[in-house]
């Protein structure tokens, strides 16, 4: 039977599957930063260049920011799947966390597995590999893939993916397929597959208030210079109440009441909250009262404050009134919240606390709402199964807390439903020094795909 | 008449003058910063060389910090002062708001008249240089001093003077004078000479909450998670409140109200409140409501975030929940406000605001109560005539918004008492890009100590 035969391929092909991750992962495609545009670039061309070594049709597409990598097999009839990806990866600061190089990454021992530690090994690096060495492996086995392929490969989803719709608009038709398989997620416990049905939305804005045309000195101006940064901790410090809700004006409209049917499911999912908040050092949820975990991830709205700073931060001290203060605030949206709203609710409330003598620059990043999947489409329930027949545990219909767009511009732009299935782990450190992949997750992931390409069939 | 030699002298000799101080400000002794250790040294002992250059006996004494330098002429009769100033700088990022390089002092003509252009042009290497130079024209147009004159240099001024007190106390007898000369401070408007006869204190403070034991990913973990930033904007944030007034527990505990003598001197001293916010861009008091500009700098206690930093704050967007975020907060104190109470309040006040999975580190810069100067001494009308008769207007007695320790350990470790007398102009830019000293400052301030040293006799 050829599953078998390409299954027993990957097997025997792993250290050559491993070998040709860490070559991709020693690319240091940080997107968010112009500086590191042509690695972006390199990073394109090695995925083209391995994709038509397994017999895609594989070209690079220039945008105005990093190139696609779009390819297609030769394959005509079957379901058609669409694959999406993304190469680029996460700035690495702070660097002295690392405890290696984030681009020279390697295999490690730990106490839960072999590891492969580096930028970029789990988001996306090595989640995009898992696919292409199931069509790798399906080709070698076989000859050719069990149905009709092709791949989309972003390098600008680590930034707000500025040119991903008009792209996908003037390539609608190209693009077109029956189901997009995205692999950027993780699996809700080490043991179980899971498929994301649910995806939080994101909206994020950056904020400069800006007071005295100068810094100032305290003692000479202190008292009666306002104090940008005193005006910005005011009106960040009051975007929570003390329940853990989001104060913004109608920030809930539009947020449902999980249905009873699905908070069951989660309720009896392998998922321990004390595990998952001590994994981190913490143990008290901290997002709205009486709300499990698991909804405050997958079904609640956040808001948060991911960066800040202003006015003297080296070494010492400094006794300075500084002209400006700055933060990037982002917010996690559900449901019907919308992005646009959400946007102007905060601007609102940020000059509603700016005293005559500042001003405020708004720039925005990012803008996407909520999304639900369709999974009466009969490919969750194939992808499931397939799953299922991987791992110890059954598939799971699950939420995710993050914010993957392109599932919904799939849905909005070409008219494509899409299928969220990743093999990340809650310990993978993305975004965070020392980001890993488990070997596990990217044999496994590998398998994974094998299997749903033929269920898919 | 001998006054009159020297003074000519001085005119003759400024370009001689303005070299050695462009020397000197050449030489980047950035205390706060390990870095610039070697610099500091540097600065010490050009110092030294100088003054044995005019005839001081002059040494550079070691500390487990910057080295202080101190001078002594060999005169011993007559008043004997003690002239202090302090030849480390500030940093001085941000570095590209400088239109030229802050360690190439230079020259410059501006719509106010010539300036000097560079870090440490007026806080405080510009200043001490006036005394200095004063003190060479003397003996260059007079072969002596025409009073008894040692000379304290200080290298850690901007950074907390870790070394300041304890060098005091073993060094006390030496360091005995009649009178201490400090010249630190500026000048009430351009024509108006001023001595300080009020200084606030200072409590810095460097706190640092801490949640989750490594940066998240907000998609993965935002909702659940604690987020420092929250914490620390909402405790900044509630420093003060809608009065303008400083929230903390017996903050004003020990605050004066102003005599209603010096708040009359005060009133008729020639300062317009409307240009002194307007050249910092700003039109309305941000400290308490219903007092004076000048009550909010000299004689109101402040607190002041110096410096906020948490999370990513390079290009782009990282939605990160950071492991934690730090502010260095400073308080100003007047009249007898307690520095440790107020640490103490601040401290108990940012706990307040912790939840149960966060903590706190607390890390202490500077640590000084308020100084009021006795201007029954003699010295303070002698000096006040001798600005008088240099100077467009009389000489005033005012108040001063900043934080010079060095006035209250010399009346507590000495028992000599303090004049504070300084050429600097509000618009010097002192701790911020592009610092400047007027060549006016320059010129008529060694012209006014020449005159003072003559007074003083």
């Amino acid at each position: 039977m050829s599953l078998d035969k390409v299954l027993a391929h990957v097997d025997a092909d792993q250290d050559n599957a491993l070998a040709r991750l860490i070559e991709l992962l020693k690319i240091e495609s940080i997107s968010t930063d112009p500086a590191y545009a042509a690695e972006c670039n390199r990073a394109a061309d090695w995925l083209v260049d391995d994709l038509k070594s397994i017999g895609f049709e594989a070209s690079k597409r220039e945008t105005p920011g990093h190139p696609m990598v779009i390819a297609h097999n030769d394959k005509t009839d079957g379901t058609h799947v669409m694959f999406y990806g993304h190469y680029d990866v996460q700035p690495v600061d702070p660097l002295e966390l690392w405890d290696n190089p984030p681009f020279d990454a390697r295999v490690e021992d730990t106490p839960n597995g072999k590891v492969i530690r580096g930028r970029g090994s789990s988001d996306d690096k090595g989640q995009l590999m898992t696919f292409v060495e199931a069509c790798r492996a399906w080709k070698a086995a076989t000859g050719s893939l069990p149905t009709n392929v092709s791949i989309f490969f972003e390098g600008e989803e680590e930034s707000g993916s500025p040119s991903l719709v008009p792209f996908m608009k003037e390539n609608a038709a190209e693009l077109k397929s029956d189901v997009a398989l995205i692999c950027d997620t993780g699996m809700v416990e080490p043991n179980t597959p899971s498929i994301v049905t649910m995806l939080r939305g994101l909206v994020g804005e950056q904020i400069t208030i800006k007071g005295p045309s100068k810094d100032l000195h305290s003692g000479m101006y202190g008292g009666p210079s306002i104090n940008p940064i005193r005006v910005l901790t005011r009106a960040l410090g009051a975007l929570h109440d003390d329940t853990g809700r989001v104060t913004l004006d109608g920030f809930y409209d539009g947020v449902p009441e999980l249905p009873a049917q699905i908070a069951e499911q989660w309720k009896n999912l392998d998922f321990d909250e004390a595990r998952f908040l001590g994994d981190v050092g913490l143990s008290k949820p901290a997002g709205e009262n009486g709300r499990s975990v698991l909804e405050m991830l997958w079904s609640r709205p956040t808001a948060e404050v991911n960066g800040i700073w202003g006015g003297y931060t080296g070494e010492g001290f400094k006794t300075v009134l500084p002209a400006q203060a700055s933060a990037k605030v982002s917010f996690r949206l559900v449901g019907q919240q919308d992005p646009v709203k959400i946007r102007d609710a905060f601007r609102a409330h940020i000059e509603s606390f700016l005293p005559e003598d500042c001003s405020v620059e708004f720039h925005g990043h990012g803008n996407s709402g909520a999304s639900s999947m369709a999974i009466d489409h009969p490919a969750f329930e194939q992808a499931r199964g397939a799953l299922s027949d991987e791992w110890e545990n059954e598939g799971v219909f699950v939420g995710c807390g993050g914010s993957i767009p392109i599932a919904g511009h799939f849905q909005d732009i070409i008219g494509t439903q899409s299928m969220l299935i990743g093999f990340a782990q809650d310990d993978d450190s993305i975004h965070s020094p020392n980001e890993k992949y488990d070997l596990r997750s990217f044999h496994k992931g590998i398998r994974s795909w094998v299997r749903i390409l033929a269920a898919l069939n």
